[in-house]
Parts: C-alpha cells; sequence; structure tokens
C-alpha cells in the first residue's frame, strides 16, 4: 500500500476544501454536476481520441499502481542470481533447468530459459533488451495517458467557464444573478486545474517512477543473467548488481 | 475501426453541449460562423505557410487513420518470419524467390529480395535502416501538422476574442449590447481552445502513436531478416521476436 | 515558388480580416502605427540582442527559402551518384576528375575530390561529416532567429498592451474615453500574437523543414559517395539511396 | 555554508516585502493563514501522490543541502589519486590494501577495493558506472520533487484565489465588502508565484548543481582509479584530471 | 564590439519608450522606485538562490561577452595547425616544443604539449575531451544564470502587480484613486515582462551562442592536434579542418 499517496490526497482535500471553509467559502458553491460533467467528460473524451485502445486498457489497469506499487525486490532478486550463479559453476548452465520452472518472475525465466539452452551471452543480451525496451515503451505509454488527461483538464476547465461567462453576458439585463453566475462559471475552472494537478498529473508521475523502477529491475536481471553466461565469479555479480540500490 | 476514437469525440461532444445546455446556456450563442472563419481559417492559413507541400499532402492521407488504424499484424508476421527461416534452411536463401513476389508489404518484400540476393548482413541491415529512418520521419512530420494546428487554434481563437473585444470597447455607448458583445467575442476563444484540445492535440497523439508502432513493426522485420541471412536457428528468432510483441 | 506559403498567407488574412469586418469590426480600429513600432521594433531589437551578427545575416538569406525552397533534386542526384559509380568501375576512381570539374553543389564536388585524391573512406566519412554538421548547425541556428522572434513578440504585445491599460487608468476621470482607450491598447496584443503566429513562427518551422531536407540530402550524397570509395556495386548503391526518397 | 543562497533569500523578501511597504501597502493584508493552508497543504499532498516514499524521503535529506552543499575537494582528490597511482607503481595494486581501509570517501573506497582484487579495468569501469547512473538518477529524482512543487504551488494559488472570487461573487449584493474579499482572494497567487518562484524552483536547480557535480567527481574517481588499473604515468593521469578542474 | 547587441538594445527601448510616448503616455508613469525594487531584487535574489557561487561569478564574467564577444579566429587557427603538421613532418613532433611556448591559446598550449611528450592519439583525445566538456559545462551553466532570470522577473512582476492590485482592492472606498492604482500596479509586469524579454533572454542566447563557438573551436583544435599525432598530411588536415568554417 502506497501510505505517500494516501496521505497526499487527504491532506490536498482537507487543505483546499477546509481553507475555503475558513474563508467562509460554502461546500455547495463548488459541486455542480454540469461543471464536472464538461470538464470530467471532456477530459476523458479527448484522450479516448489520443491514444490506441490497447495504450488505452493498459493505463487503467496500471492505475492501480498509485496504490498498491509492483513488488520490485532487488535485495531478494540479486540474492537469488547469486545462488543462480553458484549453481552454474558447480552443476553447469544445465543445473538452471529446475530453477527455471519455479521462478515467479516472467522476465527473468525468460533469461534464464535462454541460459538453459546455451545461448550465447551476446544474444542473450540482445533478446532480453528488446523485451525490456518493449515493454518499457508499453508502460510509459499508457503512463502517459494521465499526463495527458492532466493536460486536457485545465483548458476544458476554461472551455467551462467561458461557456459559463457567455452565458451570463446574455442574461446582463438580471445583474442580481451575475455574480452567482460568474461563481457558477468558475467552478469549472477549479475542477479542470484541481484535477489535473491534485489527480492526473501527480499520478501520471508516480507511474513514471514505477515504470522507470521496473525498467532498472530488469537491467539489473540482464546484467545479472549475462554475468552468468559470462561465468564471472560470484563475488564480483554481487559487488556489480549492489551498484544498482 | 477505431472505436476509441469514435466514442471519444461523441463523449466529449455531449459532455460539453450538454453540460452546457444543462447550465441553460442557448447552443445557438455557441454557433458563430464569423468566429469559426478566424479560427479555422486562421489555422490552416498558419499551417500551411509552417510546413513543406510533401508533408501537408501526407498529414491529408494520415488523418485517416485516425478512425482506420493502419494494420499492423505483429504476431502473424513473426510466424511468417519464422517460416522464411524454415524455408532459408532447408533451401537456401535463393528458396526464398517466391516468396518475394507474394509478399504483400513493400518494407518486408524489400528486405527478402535483399537477402534472394545475398547481400551481407551488415548491408542489408544498413540498406533497411534507411528506408525505416526515411518513413518514420516523413510520417513523423505528418503527424506534427495536427500538433502544429492544435498550438495555433488558441492562439488564434485568443486573436479573435480580442478583435471581438476591441469591437465592443469602441461601442460603448450603448452598454445594452455590452453583454451580448463580449459574449460573441468569446465564442472565439472556445472555439480555439476546444479544437485544439478535442482534435487537433488528441489526433496528432493518435497519429503519432501510429508511427511509433509501424516504426516497432518495421524494427521487427529488420530484426528477422537479419536473423535469416545469418543463419541463426528458428526457434531464438522466434524468442527474440515475441520480445516486440 | 512554394505555393502552399502564399496561399496560407492570404487564407490567413484574409480569414482574420474578413471575419473582424463581417462582425462588424471597422479595419481602421485595427490600424495603429504606435502597436505597429513597438511590437515590430521591440521584437527585432530583442532579437539583435540575442544572435549573433554571422547568424542574423544567414537568417535574412534563408528567408526567401520560405517563398524560394531550396531545389534538392533527390531522384537526380542518385542516378548522377550510379553513374559516378559505373565511371569508378569502369576507369578507376581518378576518372572521377572529370566530373568533379563540372558537378554544381559545392558539397558533392568535395566529396568527388575526396574521391579522385584517393582518401580512405573513414577519412571521406570524417571530412564530410564535419561539413554537414556545421552547415547544419549553421542553418539550424539561422531558422530558430524567427522561431525567437516568435517568442518575443506576444510578451512585447502585452507590454504594448498594458503600456496602453496604465495610460488610459491615469485618465479614468474622462469614462467616455476609456473604451476606445482600451481598445487601442488591445491592438498591440493582436500585432503580437498575429504576427508571432501567422507568420514568425511559421516561417520558422517551414526553414527548419528545408535545413532537415538539405541534411538528408547531405546524408545520402555521402552514402553514395562512401559506396562508392567502398567499391560497392552500382545496383546494391542505387538500393541504399532509394530508401532516401 | 552557502552564502549565495541566505543572501538570496534575504534579498527576494526585503525587496518584495519592502517595495510592498513603500507602495503603502500593509505587511497584514498579505498575512492569511487559509491562503497558506490551501497553497503549501495542496502542494504537499500533490507533491505525495507524485513521488515514491524513497524519492520523498530522499529529498527531505538533500534539503540542507541548499544551505551546506556537500563538500567535494576534487582537487585534494586528484592528488590522492596521483599518490594512489605512485603507490600502485612501487608497491603493485595489493600495496593499496591500506589505503582502502582509511578512504572516508564509500565510493572511492569500492573502486581501490576493485584495483586490490586485481578486477579487468573493463570490469572495474562497468561496476563503477553503474553504481554512479543509480545515485545520479536517485538524487535527481529527488531534486525533481522540488521542481514539482514549484510546478504545483502556482497552480494550487490560482485554485485558491478562484475559489476566493467564487466566495466574493455569492455575496456581491454587499459591495462594500467587494475590494477586501478580492484582496484576500488575491493572496493564495502570491503565495503560490512566490512560494515557486522563491524557493522551489530555485532550491531544485541548486539540488541538481550539486547533483551534477557529485556525477562529475564521481566520473573523475572512476577516470582515476581505470587509469590506475591500467598502468598509466602518474603525469599523464594529472593531466587528464586536471581536465575537470 | 558586437554592434548588434548595441543596435538591438537602442532599438527596443526607443520603439517601446518611444511608441508609449506617442501613444500619449507620460514616461513618468513608467518610472517607478517600488515595482524597480520588487522585480529586479527579486529576480537577484531567486536567482542567487539558485546558482552555486562559481557558476554565479562566472556568469558575471561572461555577461561583458554580450558586448564584447570572445576572439576566435577559426581561419587563423587552421592555418596555425597546418603550419604545425608541416614542422612535425620536417622535425618530427619534438620540432614543436618551441611552438608549445609561443602559443596563446590555453587549449592548443595543452594539446601541443601532449604532443611533444609523445602521448598516444586516443590519450590526447580522452584527456582534451574531459577538457572540453568541463569548460563547456561551465560556460553552459554560467549562461543559464540569464535564462533563469528571465523566467524568474515575469512572475515576479505579477506578485508586484498583484500586491499593488491588493494594496488598491483595499482601498476602494476612495474610487478617484482607482485608476491609478491600478497603473501603478501594472508597472511591475512592464518590468518583469520587458527585463526578460529585453534583456535577460535575449542576453542568455547570445551568451549560448559563443559558449557554442568555443566548443566548435576546440573540437576543431582537438580534431587538428589529432590528425598530427596520427601523421595525416598537412592537405587532408586543411581540407577537413575547412570544414569547421
Amino acid at each position: 500500500m502506497d501510505l505517500l499517496t494516501v496521505i497526499g490526497i487527504i491532506l490536498a482535500f482537507v487543505a483546499i476544501i477546509g481553507g475555503n471553509a475558513l474563508e467562509g467559502g460554502h461546500i455547495d458553491s463548488l459541486l455542480q454536476l454540469t461543471a464536472f460533467m464538461i470538464v470530467i467528460g471532456g477530459t476523458i473524451g479527448a484522450i479516448m481520441i489520443q491514444v490506441p485502445m490497447a495504450t488505452f486498457m493498459r493505463s487503467l489497469k496500471m492505475l492501480m499502481w498509485v496504490f498498491l506499487p509492483p513488488k520490485l525486490a532487488l535485495n531478494e532478486t540479486i540474492e537469488k542470481i547469486i545462488e543462480w550463479s553458484n549453481v552454474a559453476r558447480k552443476e553447469g548452465l544445465l543445473g538452471l533447468e529446475q530453477v527455471v520452472e519455479t521462478e515467479p518472475d516472467e522476465f527473468a525465466r525468460k533469461g534464464l530459459q535462454l541460459l538453459v539452452d546455451g545461448s550465447e551471452p551476446e544474444t542473450i543480451r540482445n533478446i532480453l533488451e528488446v523485451e525490456l525496451a518493449t515493454k518499457e515503451e508499453r508502460d510509459g505509454a499508457a503512463s502517459k495517458v494521465f499526463e495527458g488527461m492532466g493536460g486536457y483538464a485545465p483548458t476544458i476547465g476554461i472551455i467551462g467557464a467561458v461557456m459559463g461567462l457567455i452565458h451570463v453576458m446574455n442574461n446582463l439585463a438580471d445583474p442580481s444573478k451575475l455574480g452567482s453566475g460568474i461563481a457558477v462559471a468558475f467552478v469549472a475552472t477549479i475542477y479542470g486545474v484541481g484535477s489535473a494537478n491534485l489527480l492526473f498529473l501527480p499520478m501520471a508521475s508516480k507511474l513514471k517512477s514505477h515504470v522507470q523502477r521496473s525498467a532498472k529491475y530488469r537491467e539489473m536481471v540482464i546484467d545479472g543473467i549475462i554475468s552468468i553466461a559470462e561465468g564471472e565469479n560470484p563475488r564480483n555479480i554481487e559487488s556489480k548488481l549492489q551498484g544498482y540500490l
């Protein structure tokens, strides 16, 4: 559970809603269904036009990473790789055959299989790097979905506000409603700027961090697998992989 | 058919026009021919000054990709490449001669022809990479046409709005028309910001995704063709190309 | 003659001036010498502070490319290079000596001279790539002159508008002039935003396209010259150079 | 102690608060708890949603670098490396064993240990570069925490201001409070723009400078250690390392 | 003397101050000590928080480059390098010993000394490239000081303007002062936007051009020195170095 995300969301909303209440603003004046519909509907519509289906679906799946980050136990993985290198030293690369079946991480399993197949180190690196790049691009594109929404929301908020102001301007005859009309129009701005800066943009950045951490983790796995293929001694492998921590 | 694009456009327009209607705004007050003429005419004019003819024409052709994305059957292509590598193993590279004639994808056909001609792997890579880069640059530039329009539209909307405000300011003597005058001026802003954020920018991004997918597809084809030229075994080729999925 | 530029300029101005007229605005209210003086004088001043003399002069020369793009006959050049490779095959590299004298393009001529001198392929590549990079940087910097002007014009337009508003605010005593005063102030905004988005920025982009096309053309010439130096067969050379189209 | 930071903060606040006082503004009208709560609470909340816990904690630790920059004695380190190379020349790489124990800098110590272990130069470089990259990414991400806050603060200031304006608009009936209501609303803008431009963004840049200096320092250490491993003569090593000053 | 800078500054100020005067604005209404104090004090304060001392001092030294650009006689340097290569051909690399002492440019002198010492071409390249990169980073960072000021000035101008508006809003009771109060507040905007766009940003760009030119010059020197070390013939060296012009 990503505590920081939870605390951050609570803190931001308490600060802003609470601050508004202390200033004497009523929460009612900030709740407006049409503004919500314009900003959220417009933003989701824009992002659907923007991305291919696969990226859109992937971004929905990745959304939970904001609260439940993917587990990447770098320390344990280093220990596992050292163990594999010991197995390979004692029993030869074929000794890793049993390990392949029990390894839960799909990426490491592919690397181990290539080791067992006796592929050249250079070949293993090529194959694994293509896979790393593909996964990183796919997840990077998905994390940009929220960045895109963070870009559209404020401008669509402005569209909502300007439409509201047009409505007000067309009814200037009744000045008593001028103030509340403008107030209603401004709510769309708050929804746009607020959703972008308190949800979409920070979430996109957190997802991007996880994508980079995963890529780093996979780079470490590649480095370890290649070192085993090249028959480096376990102590050197440990020394190198420690650098990733 | 790219359903996401269609749903996105409908969702965005329903949300914004519907939201406006619910707030009590009349659709009439958002329909204005002169504002449309200023924003769209100015934006198209600006982009024509911006890009060379070839890029402009290419962007018009690529526009349909927003609704009908180019088909890139990666899975089937991997199967085809494995088949080619089996043919090459059994009959030699010359055995691919018949395949060349029936291969529908122009890029893969060029690669196959180079294989049949017996070119060196390094030569094949060079030739195909030049072609990949040229195509990627051309289509990338064309997808930036819509990005450029998304940049110009809001600023030209502002020009339209300011011209409208100047007109209003010069006729302050009749305050009864003040409100509706300002309302009219604001419509240009909505056209500019709206067309940019609900059409031009998301479309440019979708096209860019397709350009990147095509480049990725061609990289995979190059990788496969080179592997055949180097006589790698089909199982390794499959393992490597799977990484592109 | 770059028709797209001409049509674009006409379309943009007709749309904006015409739209304004249809809305009932007088063209007179958009013509203001002092606003023009502030925006254009300030923008040119800022760009003169920004760039070295050589870049400034180069940008003036390149300006005509917006209407008369540099001619880069890629197809004909490929034919010429194939011809050269045939000459080199039959008569040896020294056979290219006469070609050197008649080749109109200075860059290709330098490459041919290096071939005739019998320089190593690697040396030829180094020498020509240094020249390509120098020319590309020089012209790229010159095309950024207009990008810089497109950045300064709107902000200087704002300076002009705010100065106008200050003038208005200091004379609030006479409210009858309030409207027309504000109108006058706004014209500077239109000049700034308009000149940037309808002239400077699109022109900078078009020049940048030509700079990239020229670099691409020179890359192709290098590729061709090197292939001749390495004695590749004309058919392969053609196959490779076709990739640049 | 980073004097420039201290003088900068004092200068900025004296200039702005003093300038405001000279214009006749009361400091009271700039002190507002609710605006402070909205802007700072919202900004901290947003950044907590944005970054992983490790990055957040690291950024808090790095914050003191703004006042107490990390000590990187490049000159002394060059002298130390020359000394090590002399030791290695006279006593062999094993002679560095005692040096390892007394070297205070963890990074240099790891490099020395690899030298003593007799690792290949290429292996040493790989291991140290992985470590350098990991440290640089970690600290770079941490310095971007403040850049992120500098991005959120002004937009959250705008949310605060617009909420204030909505409150004012809903109470237009009492025009005597209009002015002071707007004034209160504007304070949130000042907090947002001010905290971003006088604290968050400049601090982020200063931290980024320190991160780059540390990376440069570590590159120099790698260069020195590798040169010792390759047995280069001390004079050449000095000549090369001087280039880092 | 950089005439373009001088003419640019004069042109920009004449256009803006003159344009304002022609519009009927008094220069007095643009001269305001407190606004100047807020904008310039705040901007300098922010930049002091932003950069380390060494960068700050270097930027002050480089400031004069705006008017007196560093002299980089590329043509003469090519002639000198050709001469050196002739000396090296006739008398061997040791023949360059006298040249080292009289060479005024520190960077070229270091390269010559390495030649005389008989270092390997690869070693010379490494040593000189480290020095080039260090110098380029240092001067690049210093030129970004003014870019930073150009970023802070407009936002601090907005702080000044909003503080002025708050002051006005708190004194709405006396509407006769409303206009002049707002006018005073706007002056801070002009100082911020003006100093950024007419001084800081263009100066930063000019300095960056000089930094790039210096790096290019040093690249050429490295290329020449390496060519001498590799014993290339003077004609080829000239042909290559001409590419830098």
